[in-house]
């Protein structure tokens, strides 16, 4: 790969920057932070544009370029509601007027899937997709692998069980684009029939000759996984979740799914997280959330400087 | 005119003023911006305090401040709904109680007119005004006009078509205001019936000897003119705007306008646009509004630096 | 008392403490600030986390934290409304997240009792409670308590009326634990049969020896008292304030209240104010209230340094 400049969506990515390049840097940068920070990039200037609130996705953007040495020069949590988009501009306008302002990278978060790459075909600095609506949420999903790959030891011949919503689920459909850089793994889609994984993913992972099933019992399949990732339920996202008959569906991880764990797998979760999962699950060793969530400090702060430096 | 101090309406500048310091200060700022920005205004403090969004006025003077390398100390975007003000503050009071922080310039847009001025009778630090409500919006008015003479190459002697929502439009305003100390300027005031421009400029006009005429169809003015400024449709602004009859009137930029303009006249707009200019028009070299948009950083660098410096 | 380290209510702070250690500093910090500031907590990095609206506690903050060389590396004015709150997350999950993001210190707003106690129990780094519903407000009441000793030169031996919503007024709770701290004092809690102060604090008071009375007619002990801290009529705190037939309850600061009142007594107000001190009282030199939130930037300035150096 020749130097990163839009982050728009995980298929970008190729294995070999991911082992080689994104993950020992990120290491390095878990470093970095534990130290105060560095200067690299002083001087360089961030906007972060989000169209949707996100607390947490913004902090770790905002705080990584901080331990960088750069800035945050303008900052907007719901610019849907609060900006010229509420007077009808398109993205793409908003995208340019910004662009003559000297800004060194865009961090975009929009309310509609596609929303990064239209930003991208208008904006001369490097636009880095922080989640567009039901599209994607790739810089999650490099965080998500990130963790698989420092608690697992690797991605490759893992298997991981997908689990909630994953009709709407963006971390999920991007960490699946993600999966099939990686030889032997397999990935299973538990959830209830409305909300089962769409067709997209599911012919891209054919065509890349990964193997997946689908279900809708976490419980039969717990005990065989590396990683059970957990998704929210997006009341936000459009529509509520229409919850299955009990009997017919499993999708909560609990004491129970514990009981049925290997001693070394993990549970991710996007966060933030409600009930399911069982509170009892917290204080177990392979809940790797809080963790999770954390390298997604290191995991900014590495394609930040290498975006920028 | 002394040193800079507050800026709250487009009449307190004078020409000398515009030519001799505004213009020449906002062409250096274009080259300290490419360069980098200048550490000029190192230490400087500046709150911006918005009573209703505005992201691109926000981030303009919030990135020439890190140009200059003074620093937003306080931001806030919708002051009206999240702030004191929910609670009965009066504006005054707010602005009182910040002059206690050491700000040292207080960008202020308000969402009633004369907010500016009000801010400034209690503020020890300079006030901006960023736009207050159907009032006057001077720094857009100020970058207006520097487009206008960057493009046009002078400022006297022109003739500008002022279209669509001229009652509530704050930029034709406050753009009126500053052509009255321009020689040989003409006017055209071209609007629905029910959007027309206000008396007390009309009377302004009058009073300097200003020509104006006012019309209802941008055809008959369009291949005269050495400047279109166009106006949004501002529905925010408090009551839709009454469409006439199509034969009645003709305010919106379309290709029928392109041919009919001269080749080296310049269309304008304050932006955000919609429908009032018609999508073929972006591509046209004489639509100058992103440039324009991107002259209002160079304007309220300039501006910062002189009130700051 | 050792470090300090969570600021969490008044209770936490003793008589030597605020004698010898916070009000020199904050005096201190005044020269601090009209000097333009001091690099010495340079590096250091402050979040603000809001959960409800407040331009003046947020803008203190903000701006201390600056002259005082540190930085604001995140903020947010409605996390209630605009975060992952907003999708059920709780209060200590947030604060998990955002304490693997490497802040100094996280300055909490929340909209209920009890919510900074709880972030304090889950926090690795310093937690200031800038209010949490009808609990407390701790900054507040210390830069209450600083603004008497400056003002009058004394705290023990002075008498105060607080007036209005003491059932939810945050501010006159967090004080009158901070009173219990100072010998000789006498405290008049004067408001309409509807929102008298709670037993909470008048047991509190009763255990440790204070002498208070109740009223509900200003006009009875304004000629005795060195303070009369008004409060608020909180209308977003919950509930509107029942308002007492007129004959039974007097509870306003105007000028009949100015006549009756000492010629060095202060009138003390957590602002903003509105109907509950009449207009001609911001003119008379006992209305300290402008001069009171000044304070609270120098009060908050000496809390950071004592935290974070």
């Amino acid at each position: 790969m020749g130097k990163l400049h839009h982050i728009i969506e995980a298929q970008q990515f190729d294995r070999k920057f991911l082992e080689e390049e994104l993950f020992p840097l990120a290491r390095e940068m878990e470093e970095v932070a534990k130290k105060g920070g560095t200067p690299c990039l002083s001087g360089k200037r961030m906007i972060t544009l989000f169209y949707e609130p996100s607390t947490r996705t913004r902090a770790s953007f905002e705080m990584a370029i901080d331990l960088l040495g750069g800035k945050v020069v303008f900052s907007t949590e719901n610019a849907r509601q609060f900006s010229s988009a509420a007077k009808g501009e398109t993205l793409e306008d908003t995208i340019k007027i910004l662009n003559g302002y000297y800004p060194d990278v865009i961090v975009l978060r929009y309310d509609e899937e596609g929303g990064a790459k239209r930003a991208a075909t208008v904006s001369k600095v490097p636009i880095i997709n922080a989640g567009d609506g039901t599209g994607q949420h790739p810089t999650q999903a490099l965080l998500d692998l990130y963790t698989i790959q420092k608690e697992i030891g690797r991605v490759s011949d893992t298997s991981i069980a997908m689990v909630g919503d994953l009709t709407r689920g963006r971390t999920v459909r991007s960490l699946s684009y993600l999966y099939t850089k990686f030889p032997g793994v397999k990935i299973y889609f538990i959830s209830p029939e409305a909300t089962k994984m769409r067709d997209d993913i599911k012919d891209y992972l054919k065509e890349k000759g990964v193997g997946f099933e689908e279900g809708n019992d976490l419980r039969k399949v717990a005990s065989r996984v590396d990683v059970i990732y957990q998704t929210r339920t997006q009341k936000e996202r459009g529509g509520l979740l229409e919850k299955d008959n009990e009997k017919e569906s499993f999708c909560v991880v609990n004491q129970e799914i514990l009981n049925l764990m290997k001693k070394d797998a993990i549970i991710l979760h996007p966060l933030p997280h409600v009930e399911e999962i069982a509170p009892e699950v917290d204080g177990d060793k392979r809940a790797t959330y809080f963790r999770q969530a954390e390298n997604g400090l290191y995991v900014r702060m590495a394609l930040l400087k290498m975006i920028l430096s």
